[in-house]
């Protein structure tokens, strides 16, 4: 096992009725902007909740961060922030949302700094207004975890943002307000979880034993309980644990102390930022296809993940890695993300343009061992049509 | 899944030669008191490491923590920091050290109130000394968690010692300072982290499906882990591996939104406080009577049990859930830690005794449906013998 530092500090207040709390977890003397982005919480009773909850609070709003949240439109929540001398957010929402909040927590207290040089893969922000999140649709992990991924609108880069400082002070994790997400985002979550998991699986072994079996373990329960939750979306029950899973798949328990992957999100990251995609339908194309690219690499992985995730025992290395492949693409095609671009109207020609944007962006060297170039880039888009 | 709130903001450091980090977990400025027990630390290196890293802090020391530590000892370490205006400590050792120390850092913020009074499973104190850890023996999950186990001397009792104030701030584990333990000390290790999985997962079913495999995760790491670092106790992998499975058997991970039993844990407690026992040895006597005593209201438990830890499928149910007993009582067996009364020259005439202070300590409602009482709890030690 690889040397580790873990330390997730955020308070997870889970299970039905739990909104409420958040009347004790914000101080009553701040004063609180609540950021959201559509409005779909006023149509699904969790805008009313937060306000009821809230009601001795000072509360502010600001509305409108879109999917896949560009940092401009963070900017202007930041000028609200100092306008209105705010001092405790709470993101209402997903990914996007809660993502935009963590941008927008250490940009507000970035002083005279430029705001846009937080972004980069680097720490950077030295502190940041502290802020809590009501989860609505679970996929992402961001709930529990110190990183975010916003657009640079003056590159059109999908650019990382992370720092120990944007943990949520909280989160809550109500599976009741997912009830009426429509099926395509529960769908995306299933895979975004899924995908998080594999990038930190499916790579090499040091002999990080645990850490492997609690990944499978969140692979085994998506596979379980991801088509149940579709299936009726108000089993409670299928759909707690898929919040719990989403959230375990990407707060630092199965990354921690061994080798992680991540070039399918490199990759994947080029299709949304250039052709609008969901980025959990990147992430059921490219994956699959970096499984079979680099099957010679991933071998030992993969026949293990066949075996413990797909019952997968017969048959030659090869034969079970063709099967555990297969697996995965049906499993995500099962759950309506389409697995290729050819699916999406992206062909042939549209693949110089991802490959430029992944050269202007220096990530020419992805993967677990750094060994995909921009040569194998293209050639696993090419593979992916 | 039940409703809960999880947090854990210990961080843990972990891994070869990383003790030298505690330089900078410390502020330079804090009058620091280092805990011990005996001096293993100074024959294994691990004292020598701590003071070169220490050497630019001012640093007293206090020694002589016993195993499962008594509250007059604590006191004792309470007293000397308040003459030396102690601010911040270091707690060196495994579980009782580890205990003792969240204890004292209690004890020494209480003011004016009888310290004695902070034992007890309620949370009562308001604050507590800062303090960190370094793990020399893997076993308890004490290093990245609230809670202590305490005997208070006035009435002999094992008494919970809990409050949020007494996670650790970081936790440095470097399975390299575990090579010289002696190996029943690495088997005790082994148990008790195998057996506090089995007390938050062999109760019923909430439908938590990804804690149950988190848990199933732990003890098939440790039955696969557990025998070959006993075999080759210079294995780094094995051991770090059953250190890292017994820090996530108990910090929470796998005990919120389920059911917890802790019947083992509480008859246990008795046969050390009466007996002095091993605290892992109370629990590989008792564990496996409460497997078979509760068969029928733990059924689907035992059995998933069996199937996922021990792959028996074979046979009728009965079948199946003596062979997993059989299974469990081997394990402990194999790692040289005894499962009955007897091999301990404990018989019928001790256990009106430990009854009685089962009773003292209102310990009638015991296990997950609180259903174990004191005429159970005189059944099973009876099925120990």
């Amino acid at each position: 096992m690889n040397n580790f530092e873990f330390q997730n500090p955020t308070k997870i207040i889970f299970g039905k009725g739990e909104i409420a709390k958040i009347a004790h977890e914000i101080p009553s003397d701040k004063n609180v902007l609540i950021i959201y982005g559509g409005g779909s919480i006023k149509k699904n009773g969790v805008y009313d909740q937060i306000m009821a909850a809230l009601k001795e609070h000072h509360v502010a709003e600001f509305s409108g961060i879109e999917p896949n949240p560009n940092d401009t439109t963070c900017f202007k929540a930041v000028r609200q922030i100092h306008d209105q001398d705010i001092d405790f957010l709470l993101a209402i929402g997903g990914g996007s949302v809660i993502d935009a909040t963590k941008f927008i927590a250490a940009a507000a207290a970035a002083g005279d700094a430029d705001p846009r040089s937080l972004l980069g893969t680097i720490e950077v922000a030295s502190r940041a207004l502290p802020f809590g999140v009501v989860l609505t649709l679970p996929a992402t992990g961001s709930e529990m975890n110190p990183a975010a991924i916003i657009t640079n609108t003056s590159t059109h880069e999908k650019t990382v943002f992370k720092s120990q400082h944007v943990f949520p002070q909280f989160s809550v994790l109500d599976p009741t307000v997912t009830f009426t997400l429509p099926p395509r985002q529960v769908a995306n979550g299933v895979v975004d979880a899924f995908t998080h998991v594999m990038e930190q699986y499916l790579t090499y072994s040091v002999n990080h034993k645990l850490q492997e079996r609690f990944a499978e373990s969140i692979l085994l329960t998506l596979v379980e309980e991801g088509p149940k939750t579709l299936a009726n979306p108000t089993d409670y029950d299928a759909r707690a644990n898929m919040m719990w899973c989403c959230t375990m798949a990407l707060n630092g328990l199965i990354r921690y102390g061994v080798p992680n992957d991540w070039a399918t999100h490199m990759i994947g990251h080029t299709l949304t930022a250039l052709h609008g995609l969901d980025h959990a339908q990147t992430l059921a194309i490219i994956l699959p296809t970096i499984m079979e690219y680099k099957r010679d690499k991933k071998r030992d992985r993969i026949l293990q993940y066949a075996e413990r995730i797909w019952n997968i025992t017969e048959g030659s290395q090869e034969e079970r890695i063709d099967a555990a492949i297969s697996k995965t693409r049906e499993f995500f095609e099962s759950l309506g993300v389409k697995t290729h671009l050819r699916d999406y109207d992206i062909n042939e020609d549209d693949i110089p343009k991802l490959i430029g944007q992944l050269r202007d962006q220096n990530l020419t060297a992805l993967g677990e061992h750094k060994d995909i170039t921009l040569e194998d880039s293209q050639a696993i888009l090419e593979e992916s049509l």
